[in-house]
């Protein structure tokens, strides 16, 4: 093939480039592949993105249509284009990286000369051939960046969002399962990693489930609440300037049908230009949960750490060898990596806290490194949590016998005798055991305090673990 | 006086201490004072947590009383010292750091031995009889650290969110007087600090009422949801052993109706002793609301920057001399001052953030720090807050002729004229004025381009400002 | 007394306000409380940023009246003055919130208006008397804000560091000594909390001594080269405007003199006027102990867990009870104080990097939040290596049987048996010693694998903690 | 082909998987890619991490030959193995996600499989008949993940410094060749956003050399001594278990040859092996360099605001057309994604240090992210500072006219008129032409207090920007 068929040639404002022949993409894309070689991560790694961009200027076609600014044979290449990104092709031909200045210019141009270089083919022109269909003219028609990009980032974080509810609510399932699984399993609570009173190994996976589970509720109503409403037809800085009175109403209204989310305008279009708000409390709201993740996989750590050296509750599955140079070493590097994941999502939310603070007067101009850090944080956490899931938990098992023989073993089980005993004998006991280095029980049935019978009534579970009318101190 | 006098001794399970005569609190809180000299900033610095532990110690006393395990007379005297320090007495006596180990034993027993003593010398007895009323017998009967100490907090919390959101409001008011009495003032609006297409003043302030507006809404609900849920009755894990079963109703109930929160149990209590997600997601709202506050600020400083040599459309009030060696400089230092306290509420966000992940098993031992940077958000934002509003925001004024200038200078201005003169034209318009350092208007004047009624209705505000059917291409 | 003889009036650019007649500080001190009421912090917490000041203060009198600017009387006056604060004399003078607008300018003229009154009673005239001593023509002379704040922000810094490191050292001695006299107790490592191979605690606790001992080495140098270098003389952005050519010299070398540190005047005055990067990498380094302490507490915690369902393989000698509701607990709350401690500090550090990314052109204005909290770090560090040696270390003890027991019952042990009877009877041994309970000597044993002589030689602690030869594979 | 030639059978202790026939990876890295699907970065992402751990292979084959445990024919083809990673080939086949649980041993296992694979073919075998040449056997003899792993992004990190630093250098010089170029431009400066007092825009740019000068001189010393002390021969835990004790010695001599760094043994081998300090520091000081580089870029975006509503005092050079809408709009991309990589690097450091804090005992299973986000910071640093050099600094020109009206313009100008016309005229004249809108040379002249010669001399350039002998007082 000769050099000249590799390649077409293209121009815009600031003069021409060659951009290979086989791209979808187009001059615009290729100046800003020049500009940004940064963090080597294209756009096409969050497909929701490039999905919510395909929607966004579907949405847009249509009401262009509708109010007589675009030909029914331009929309009809556009729509053609549009439905092929939705349903996942031509992803690899967003290659801008996720970190670019202009506020999204040319994630915005991406899609842009991208859909239009489809349509083009489709109405059987060539790439390229921009004065049939033009990316900037028809694409873009009555969009700028500023109201796109953020309308197609909160339609992508929707698009993901199910899928990520849905890894959560599975995973909180999981935990209260094993809650169900463990209930009879009686074990020491611990406090500030020190001896505290019993509980059931169920009741410690119940809370997670419960915690975790007043996550999914949040969630659930947070994002909808903070992502449907939309700033798509407020142009440039939120006046709408030269966008068709009508234009807005119709584009909003095409987005929600056909996304299937309950789209709305925002009230305020200036406000909602610049605004980065809905971001930063939503990555609160994913860092709140990796925090949690992460309180819990230090949990299973301590509870399976051992086995002969340390608190051995409970054994996570082997994954994989844990070394080479320890026979039968198995780690629990599952739970290790969650936490590794929820130490990136603390520190995305950082980056994207400080992105929205340097926000000034119409734009905050560093929006795509927001998008960056949230796309990618709710798609860690949903790893995560399916990585959690499927490798960790649903494999759990306790060792009864160890869990039990650390309740009469222990010290604390005095607390629970203490209305029966009182406290002076209760101090005493706790006392001789901790220096004789044997067990309460032992010292209290060998004092004849109490008779097996009552030993055996209070130490079962379903009365340790819970209140209890306290016997009259006669 | 003799120096028997001055001092009282105290005794607890690890011995015996000389405790100050004068001194309501007891000798575990002297241990912790002596623990604990590391942040010079006591718990009495946040006033609100002083009352929160009263009101949690006089709901118990009124569920024991009730219970018939504490006698009127205790529940009496109890009841007087809860009351002083409800109405802001003694409140000197909350001598122990912020930051503490223990998970809050310390000041919760700092409260308890407070109390016991006030209660004691009402009752006609003297500080450290404890035979009388006890720290932890009768003060803290029936309640846990844990249990007590977080609900101690939300409470705390809750007393002070509405006086925030008191503030909050007033500053939204204040934005949005603005934004209706700069209404008619014409300014260019700017993306990526470049000039950009018109707007108005009015719509710059009145979107800094929105942004703020949207978060009143939400700390509206946030909080309450959030912080309503308490742990009371859990005692030491969430199994509430030891307690009596109808305490937990009976002391949330009452805690509630004293306070005038509608305070509930938590349905998991394993789960509530050790959660911390209210906290992190609560920060993370005031760290929004710093973030929206650090971005007007710094819109502020830049619409005002000059008087000469900057943007200069705005003048906010001198609140100080700014300078000794340049005479008549004034700085904008009150929007200075509200952007650290913004990166300070960020920094707070963090530490609370790393302390609730440190949680484990049964507690999170980290919780006083987090309680410290919480307390310490909410009422530096309010502060904040109060501060932009009285010493800035209602004195501000408008360079109206400044504004108008820069828009019939501007460049951008050639956007507005676009639909009317030809994209060609357009641009080739804005070349020459860029070239030359002229005007658009005149250079549309001067070709003829547009006549000066035209002109004029272009121009005028309500047109520049907001979508508008453009006229047909003849 | 008189209500008129209370106050005394002071007036500047702005007007007159009432200042307190006991007041040494003056009007725009007052301006600034009245301005600023925020952390509720005051500069006096810090007192060696007050020192800081005074001495400055003294170089630049020292220097004006060395070039004839400044009366010997007035010189000799202002001298007293700072004198006195540098003993530490009227320190609670120093009121303004730590967090200000201004770029520090109401600390500078803080510093002012109190050796101004200082000096004005020292000279037989009263408070306010300004037409015989003025704060902003003779204690600032030839100062700006911009040079003479970061010149005391530095120095105040340099005069705490030294406390700082005697502290460390301390520590790293407790830590040492602590590793010798556990230097024959055999214990089992832990890596991923799973059992490992055998060391000594002592050489667990030396480790602590080598890593803390790093960031000694590293204190010693990093603080005197990045604080060293002061931008006094620099005065209003570092061109010197204003100010005798021979000034700067004269100055910096006296306040090298006063402090006994080797200060130096910048490079260039342009950059060091606005340049923060000193703050960040000093606040990093800070940062990075907190870190290593946190970690080193958090170790602390896992060994003295239980005490009988945790580690328990050292004690932490006991600070204060634990727990009412649970008889002898007693909890590790000094490890878990630093650890807040070190939470605070990243917190800290990351408030100060915001506000330091936030300067703009010639000064950042985010300075008194970055002296704020690198001055709140150095202390609180400080404060909380005391509290942990003296309230930790040095009473820790090790259970010496519990280690050794640990050891012979883990599986881990089958690593050092490993070259000496096989990789394949170390796996099978290790499997019935898992499956079984039983421990791998006395299945070693039992097999008759190794004999006493040789197992007790492999299981000596020199042989076990460091490298051998191994023998031949015979 | 058919479906049984394209994979082959590998089995490690959990027990065996089909691995696909072409891959140099084996059953241990297949485990790891099924267990952590997570950031979707893969270790080939960062090539010096890839060649970092090639040079350890080959230091340990060079070592353990040298003493007898491995034989030539094995050692040279795993040195042929390692020579072609090194070089560049077989990147692709380190497949593991850069987050993973393990500590590392993932990336350590996909380093021994991908080598023994490639030398088993080297020596005329299949890959997978490890019976001839075995990954953890040979590859890995006398190593563990532990002092391997570590070694090698130490290693790596070093590798790529001298890169950076020379991106860093050219910055610099592009910074100060403008500084020269731009020495004669006269502008006013701003402190606080506000007018402050002349300098030259040379002066200005030169302060950005300067900065970034003293970060390459910290850094140029720093990351040698942070990184070249390596804990390889540690195996485990630091004790050096089952090496032979030769080993350490060697393998860190052969490595520091191979690689041409000064690498030396750490001292402390139990404390070097969980140790992250040096990663914690080394990114606080990229966190350093990033925060200056983003004030810079802050700088930038003000001085070349505009072009006609802002400061527009510089151009820059455009890189991509800015805006569909508004015809002639050119966006400072470059600085703004300069912005973005810095808060990224922030976000980074934090992540980084919350896992540095997570280490437990005798290693910090958190080091495979700490290991991600370092490299991440190290190269998207140097990428940025070329996109910025190359994009922006080099094409940055002055506009010298609007710069030097600036000053005229200006009321500052009064500051350096202070000494001539003395404190009450600077005063009245600023407020004449503060309220008149008038010029201050201009009232200055029109009121006689200056001739034009000496106001010729006072504004001269060199006169204006350094300390000047004020004439006397006459």
């Amino acid at each position: 093939m000769s050099s000249a068929a590799s390649f077409r040639t293209e121009k815009d404002l600031l003069g021409v480039l060659e951009v290979p022949a086989q791209a979808y993409y187009g001059i615009q894309t290729l100046r800003a592949v020049h500009n940004f070689r940064l963090s080597g991560v294209p756009i096409s790694h969050y497909p929701k993105l490039v999905v919510g961009l395909a929607m966004v200027k579907q949405a847009a076609a249509d009401a262009n249509r509708e109010l007589g600014h675009l030909s029914d044979a331009k929309h009809a290449a556009i729509s053609e284009a549009c439905a092929r990104l939705i349903r996942g092709d031509f992803h690899d031909e967003f290659v801008v990286d996720m970190i670019q200045g202009g506020a999204g210019t040319s994630t915005n141009m991406n899609a842009n000369e991208v859909i239009a270089n489809i349509a083009l083919e489709a109405m059987g022109h060539q790439k390229g051939e921009y004065q049939y269909l033009h990316p900037n003219n028809d694409v873009n028609m009555a969009q700028s960046t500023n109201d796109a990009y953020p309308t197609a980032i909160r339609l992508g974080l929707l698009l993901g969002h199910d899928a990520m509810l849905a890894s959560l609510d599975s995973l909180i399932q999981a935990f209260a399962a094993k809650g169900e699984e463990f209930s009879h399993v009686l074990k020491m609570g611990r406090t500030q990693l020190q001896d505290a009173v019993p509980m059931t190994l169920g009741q410690e996976f119940r809370a997670f489930a419960t915690t975790l589970g007043e996550d999914l509720a949040r969630l659930k109503t947070l994002a909808p609440e903070l992502l449907t409403e939309v700033n798509l037809g407020g142009t440039a800085i939120g006046t709408g300037i030269n966008a068709d009175p009508r234009y807005q109403h119709l584009a909003v209204q095409r987005l929600a049908t056909i996304s299937g989310h309950p789209l709305v305008p925002a009230a305020d279009l200036i406000e909602a230009t610049s605004d980065m708000g809905a971001f930063v409390l939503f990555s609160g709201m994913l860092k709140r949960t990796a925090v949690k993740l992460s309180k819990i996989c230090n949990d299973l750590r301590l509870l399976s750490s051992g086995p002969r050296t340390g608190i051995n509750e409970i054994n996570l599955p082997a994954r994989q060898p844990g070394s080479s140079i320890m026979p039968g070493k198995v780690n629990p590097v599952i739970p290790e990596a969650v936490n590794q994941v929820a130490f990136q999502i603390i520190g995305n939310d950082l980056a994207l806290t400080i992105a929205a603070e340097g926000g000034q007067l119409q734009l905050n101009v560093m929006e795509p490194l927001i998008a960056f850090k949230i796309f990618d944080s709710i798609r860690l956490l949903q790893r995560a949590m399916d990585m959690l899931r499927e490798h960790c938990i649903v494999g759990i098992t306790a060792n009864e016998a160890r869990c039990r023989e650390l309740v009469e073993h222990s010290i604390g089980l005095v607390t629970a005798l203490n209305p029966y005993i009182g406290y002076e004998n209760a101090t005493r006991i706790a006392r001789i055991a901790l220096e004789s280095g044997r067990g309460v029980l032992e010292l209290v049935r060998e004092e004849g305090l109490l008779d097996d019978a009552m030993l055996d009534d209070i130490l079962r579970p379903e009365n340790m673990i819970a209140p209890r009318l306290v016997p009259l101190k006669a």
